[in-house]
């Protein structure tokens, strides 16, 4: 019984490491369609979410047998907890890819301007953060999602600065406003999964933590003598 | 022990219903901030994100040791999960509030326009949105969080209009565009809001039907003639 519940966690973790492959590759996809004014690659964004919704549904299920079938011990019960979040702030990483692709659409209809903002830049350092995030969650490392934690202030920064470009910008190029305010809600859309990587690293933290502390008062324990030594 | 764990789930929903209370109190007051370019109330919106902050992991905790506590059935699982999704966005709710009032803070240094953007209108509609979501759960209906699901279209086409005659404002009054594209982003604020509602909606579905397909169960069989009538 308790190998199945083995194998069920093992499952869970497979499943979320898979969705989080679907939901980086979604704003890798985005990205390079707001790269490339690429429509085929939007619509490939599109698609991709019923997959996403569909893998979303799939890892809660699993995660609530698991919880039904016997009853977990602290540190797999925040591991599942841990599982379900991260789940949910994983879908909604692939809304944003939805989100950007839509201003991408909207986009191509209108004229090439030259914007001044680096989206590529910005793109590659939230994909950076979704894929430690996960990775912290893979290793059950918490110094690795506190290291995400501080990459949140480095995208921030980066939509503050393509926030004062794009405004100077609009007014600067009255006839760009509509580009440049696309360009500026996908660097939105950019910070919110950056939003969401922290999130995913806070939850790390949540189930690692809380496994320390657990681990500690037994190493407190194990170091109290029995007898007092004399 | 079965009383405790039920005590403990009606616990959990009183902290809940406290915390969404915090939730929709946040976004209503950020909204007055917007209205009357208040600070004071920028402020009181900033010090409760803490509070907001701390319910929620009180409600995470109560959750976890509820689910520690004893295997619960299938119902319970549902009601505790959904419990743990709906408090994670309510906390985002909170966030979202935060957000409109760093707008209204930028704002607050610039000339005062006249801009075409009924952002009151807006957030009475995403408060009734997140309240009704609420009571869907405290109600148990899935009829009621279908209804914020479709709510959510007409906050959509709000935040469109929104989006048309604030650019439009920036093209015509370019000294103004700083002040439209704050508007412009406490509208995506409003949004977001929503879109949380829409999530709590969905998480009252889970639970609900989750609880009906076994209850239609239960009744299935009980109609089930155990000896075949002739």
């Amino acid at each position: 019984m308790r190998t199945r519940f083995q194998q069920g966690l093992d499952e869970l973790r497979e499943k979320l490491l898979r969705m989080g492959g679907l939901a980086e590759q979604a704003v890798d996809r985005a990205c390079e369609a707001y790269r490339d004014r690429d429509l085929a690659r939007c619509h490939q964004v599109l698609e991709g979410e019923s997959v996403i919704n569909a893998a979303e549904r799939d890892i809660d299920e699993v995660a609530f047998d698991l919880l039904a079938m016997q009853q977990p011990m602290a540190t797999d019960l925040r591991f599942i907890l841990a599982v379900v979040k991260i789940n949910s702030d994983l879908e909604r990483v692939g809304d944003q890819a939805v989100n950007i692709v839509e201003r991408v659409m909207d986009m191509v209809d209108l004229p090439t301007v030259d914007l001044p903002v680096d989206i590529s830049r910005m793109a590659n350092a939230t994909s950076a953060m979704v894929r430690r995030a996960l990775e912290s969650f893979i290793e059950g490392k918490d110094e690795l999602a506190q290291a995400v934690l501080e990459m949140d202030n480095v995208v921030d920064r980066m939509r503050d600065e393509a926030f004062i470009s794009l405004v100077r910008k609009m007014n600067e190029a009255p006839d760009a406003t509509q580009q440049s305010l696309d360009a500026l809600l996908i660097a939105r859309n950019l910070e919110r999964v950056a939003d969401h990587a922290t999130n995913i690293a806070e939850d790390v933290i949540f189930w690692v933590r809380g496994r320390d502390v657990r681990h500690n008062a037994g190493v407190t324990r194990r170091t109290t003598p029995v007898v007092p030594e004399t």
